[in-house]
């Protein structure tokens, strides 16, 4: 099967330099990942988490980006079939392989990325220019964070947030995929619906090495592939005006432990930003488990940082409609933008991007030994290289060629994240059912 | 609790003659069936389909007109709780709330329900004051049919042809209520969101006496309620495209005998219509009593009005999209309206209301010395009165009183509507599950 | 030449009931009211005053309304060539000749005008159907009333004031015609684009013995044409929200006593709505003798209900920016419609159509041996009459046949009326120019 | 006085790196350009066409970016007053000035301005950062050329023109400024408000040493500042899908050659682009001698590249209606953009600025011994000269200095040159009535 397409929005309206220029990327060594994360959007919908699975199935996928007198046109060979309708690509479908042409090839490689002390702006420009920074819009943007791989009690209570956040007008924001990313999604646009509201936002923000594990479900209608997990996760905190927590694995600690350890810095003491931990009765002693975590690392005031709410969808809702006030007032009188939070100190450590190997893993600080922040930061960088290790291509290599990553550090610790760790494995959220889970790392008591 | 609830839409500009009359209405004997229609679309979402029972647990409900300077208020006194947000009605609820206005007191005594020779503009009148007919959108709307009782798999299958529908942008229309009214809009809310359509209708058409048995669905965006069965029935005929029938009881085989007898007629032979009648292969059997049981009575011509397609929710998307082009053709060609098809023929005997109680359902001529047609119209008042007498308040109470209504005729046709309606209590389709069925008929075999 | 016209809006929505009714109202004694009106909105642009030039101009103008199954088609025979461009309909234009067949034909003959104690709800009904009435919108709307017979530096200076109101976002409503009907309307098109303000309103309100003198300039692009003109007055006092009168003749001064003979009444002395006389420094001493008019024969306290403002375009938008504050603040107060003022006292003599003739111009009562209102009804219908006798087709065949209209009553009265009327004849507001003006009335000073 | 703006549109929108590169930007040279540019747009309205005059009068004018959180305000020291409404500045007026902001500071100083193989992508990239070219549009742009100093009925004319125009749904581009850059474009305006087209644009095309001679008129409610003068004309010729050029003085000259000298090149032989020059039959002589100078130049072929219509507005709209079909197919059948002609072939001779001064304008090569593209190209030039010695603040500065400028060259062309140019300044071509011309120029005649 061959077939064309035309990219929509800002790439329907390319010069013929910026033509030439994305042939040019889309022939460098750029195109591997260029056609990756367009066979993970073509291939929304499928059940595996599995990057290499989903690449190994469209061996003979081709993508290639054709000249015209008028711009481009995306040529596929082989796409999966699902995408289309009686033979026309699904609009949502178009306008998702259009991000990726945008973000990837097109925008993706304008920036030096070490260039860390502009990173802000970077993040800035990416999202401006996927249209996701709307100015004169209602302050309401809320990012759900939590598993992709949950169970059905999990999912449906993610639902209910949903619902609940979308009856109020909440827009939401998550990083694309299955599980707690699509579930509060799902829900508001029920709740969207009930209250005639057409305009609702459904914002995925993912990143290459992700996207073809946790693909944009259908609902995303606004989707930004941000260069590294790092850009991600500051586009997340700085779009926000809340944050909710819903179950997850490593991944979801991840995010947990980067945004307290920003939120920790003196610098932001001031800063407003609702941050809720939340789940229905069955989850609370997974809540319990990461609240002593916390404490036990970070300590009280990084506890203080949040709520924890447990199976009280509506409460959930009415807190945020109540503390997103307060979010408002604070950028009113800082002057700040009510849709990106410039005044937000992140420092570089959160911003360096942590590419994890066996060697950096093994390195990694994990002692009492620096600033509440630093260990932060470094917690979140041993979860990181675990989720790479579980469903990112090059991890799952990594991982195959040298066995699982070591970690080590203080023992105790130590012994909470195995604790912890244990408990994913368990409860099974560290990959989707079906598949024995043999963890891709060893926390080595010190 | 009491509220105050402005009415939206047309309710919202108002003269002062007009709300004097609404004020008046609104206290005379019309007031209990306004009452209970506003009831029925607060009460939206509830589980059971016995009216009685809905309107027993809200027996200290009030509503209210109210005269104010610049129109109308509402003021509810103890509404059901789950209709409102932190106080505030749900905007799609507000939006009932005020079709019930427009079509119970506003406009539903206008109409000397006599004049049979003016229905058709009684009908377009009210559509068009519901803003239900667009002149200059695509005719692109499809009616379905079937039970509000179906099985899961069955509800699935809806929900799967609702969302091939939607992915090929046509708009639904149904009878409100749950079922195989609730899931080809569900399934279209879904294609309509993957092809970025955000203007789908999802229009029901209900009457008063079924509105608390099958509330309209939240997904409902244009609700009009007819002043009867039979207005509503050719409301479904003149404003689609296209009709596909799901599984269903007695109103599922009302609504197929009410369309087969007005395409039977011999001016309506170049009209065009396309029927489908669809299930998952679990109900292949029972499309296949139904075909038998039409043959039987109706004879061969009246098969070849519709097309059987089992458990293939794409190919009835794209028999339709086929089959829909033949519709606006010949709507071009004849000159006639592309959303309202003026040029059908309806006699007299479809638009009579046919109010039942015991003596009228006993003396039904159900025999074949008859036209096609006629005899039609006689099967389609059997199984309305059956469904009065299964969910509809007066026909409850009217069975409770004085037993089964005894249906009598043609021994042969007798027999075939016993194993059908058996099929129906067995399969059931009567009534929601979870409540033993009693049937509210006897079929007397002359 | 032969040409069909689709009629917009909601004659594009119309049952066959209604074109039923509108096919028999088209050949019924209404026909030449409605071809005359029809004709003079085709003919917007023309350069006469003289409504009898016109139809002799077009004697084989015919126009018809056409059944088609989907709704009315409209046969022109020999229309104005420039109603066209390239053989199509000019759109405003089209908007104008489907506001002729709502108002006249459908509409127009369902009231019974007779039933005075309705007229309100007519009024309303009328000006809702025509959509001129929008629940949501900023209560903005500026009445200007003035001569169709002004000079080029008052036409300049009413162009003046409507830019200035343009530019502070009021919206105009006028009578229809050229001169002051024309001026505030260009001038506030240029202050409304310079603020990007693209849904600017250009309300014309007219009836059927004024339209064809006073046609629709083609800015209109809202137009009703209610069914008299008491009914039209009414109408623009009810929808106001301010109201300026320019200079001009018998008609200025009609509409100025009647918007005074009903601010005068008792029961709306809390009511609000600034009144603001406004001219060029030419123009200065004519508004004092119609100061001095209203001051010896209405009185101070009418003399307190408006201002002069003289040669100060600005000023006058900035008073009214101010006063519609207090206009809107009054409504909320009272819960009184922001867009149609129920609360205003209109008593029948204002309401009641004054249809000119000899007997009755001669039986008015002008003396002051009655409540001021009383004689600012009489004087209103004095002006009223000398108006019909100027430019109205009726009323010129009645002067042609009998004479001038012969007006009498107090000697003070008489004096102040003939000498304001020599000053209109001096000014050239009683026609325009071009032609020599002959006095309609005689006055008879008693 | 002091007030401060937010700028609207892209500008309302930028990174704290673009605040900062902004900020840097307005404290350099370019800051005068800026200021003075900004003066230009708050002026509009004013009635001198000598820049001088207006930097003048404002020499306490003072624009300042100021950095806030949430991007830039613009501190304003001593605008001109009738830029404002009530001490809020003027929404069109806004918009202009954030387009100065966008042109001059923003995207100004990007680029390059000597890589000649990019001027095209520049052109396109500010006309694209400008939303200036609408992808899925009707091809519908008419761009007006002619004199800012054009008589009364030349003006009317012009009026009539776009008059015609607006009523076929063209939009309109001109150069900004008054006459025959004001008068299609008022015309249109009042064409599109008789088809009800509330989206008619208004493109302004200039550049910064123009803007203040000929300020955007505030029916333009598009702008763009091109860098310099050839890449304006550029902008015009590959956006426009017809031109039309009504009288005027040496630019006027200026713009034929160009388009006409691109127009004879051998690729561009089979490009569609129609051209026409119209006037009032009093403007006949003037088009003659017009045609004369191209013929005895240029050539037979040059003439047959354009029409002249004589007193005939409407059949310049009728002509143009007929002929954008061809361009539209012609687009259709190459695969160009229909908004952008990528494929028109201009040569480096047309794209390199030209900035006229004493010794350029003594060496240009006024002789027959080259192509006749490129005697176009350099007769251009000479007419370029002219204009800048008559309205732009350095020619003026430069004459005053150094006498006007020698053009020399073979002694036929120098002959119609002195015809050409002495007609201009008999018929008051070169500059706004009411100043004494003096020649900026002396013609050699070799």
């Amino acid at each position: 099967m061959h077939t064309q397409v035309n990219p929509v929005g800002k790439m329907n309206l390319l010069s013929q330099a910026e033509v030439d220029h994305l042939q040019q990327s889309a022939t460098s060594e750029l195109y591997n990942l260029y056609r990756n994360c367009s066979l993970a959007v073509l291939n929304a919908g499928s059940h595996t988490d599995n990057a290499e699975d989903i690449y190994q199935q469209f061996l003979d996928f081709q993508i290639q980006v054709l000249r015209r007198e008028r711009g481009v046109k995306l040529a596929l060979d082989n796409p999966p079939k699902h995408a289309f309708v009686d033979g026309v690509i699904i609009k949502g479908i178009q306008e998702h392989l259009s991000a990726v042409l945008r973000d990837i090839l097109f925008i993706g490689d304008c920036y030096n990325s070490n260039a860390i002390d502009s990173t802000t702006n970077v993040i800035f420009d990416m999202l401006r220019n996927a249209n996701a920074i709307i100015p004169d819009s209602s302050p309401n943007l809320i990012t759900c964070w939590g598993g992709h791989s949950i169970n059905s009690i999990e999912y449906k209570y993610t639902k209910q947030v949903g619902y609940h956040l979308g009856l109020r007008g909440f827009n939401i924001c998550t990083g694309c995929g299955p599980g707690a990313m699509k579930g509060p999604m799902k829900g508001a646009t029920f709740g969207h619906a009930k209250q005639r509201n057409a305009t609702g936002r459904y914002i995925g923000l993912t990143e290459p090495s992700i996207i073809a594990a946790e693909p944009p479900n259908p609902i995303v209608n606004e989707l930004v592939i941000m260069p590294d997990i790092e850009k991600r996760l500051e586009a997340f905190v700085r779009m926000s005006h809340g944050i909710i927590i819903f179950p997850g694995g490593a991944g979801t600690a991840e995010e947990l432990l980067y945004i307290l350890g920003i939120m920790l810095h003196p610098k932001n003491q001031s800063q407003k930003l609702p941050i809720i931990l939340t789940g229905p009765i069955e989850s609370a002693e997974y809540f319990q488990q990461i609240d002593t975590f916390i404490g036990a690392t970070l300590g009280e005031s990084a506890q203080q940082l949040y709520e924890i709410i447990i199976d009280d969808p509506e409460q959930v809702a009415k807190t945020l409609k109540s503390t997103t006030k307060d979010v408002v007032a604070h950028r009113k009188l800082t002057g700040d933008s009510y849709h990106f939070n410039w005044s937000l100190v992140i420092e570089a450590e959160f911003q360096q991007p942590f590419d994890p190997n066996h060697e950096k893993m093994a390195s990694l600080n994990l002692h009492y030994d620096q600033s509440i922040a630093a260990l932060a930061a470094n917690l979140r960088r041993a979860f990181s290289g675990i989720v790479a290790g579980n469903v990112k291509a090059s991890g799952i290599k990594a991982i195959r060629e040298n066995g699982p990553f070591e970690i080590s550090g203080d023992s105790k610790i130590m012994a909470l994240m195995d604790t912890l760790l244990h408990s994913f494995v368990q409860q099974q959220r560290m990959k989707l059912p079906g598949s024995k889970y043999i963890p891709c790392y060893t926390v080595i008591e010190g």
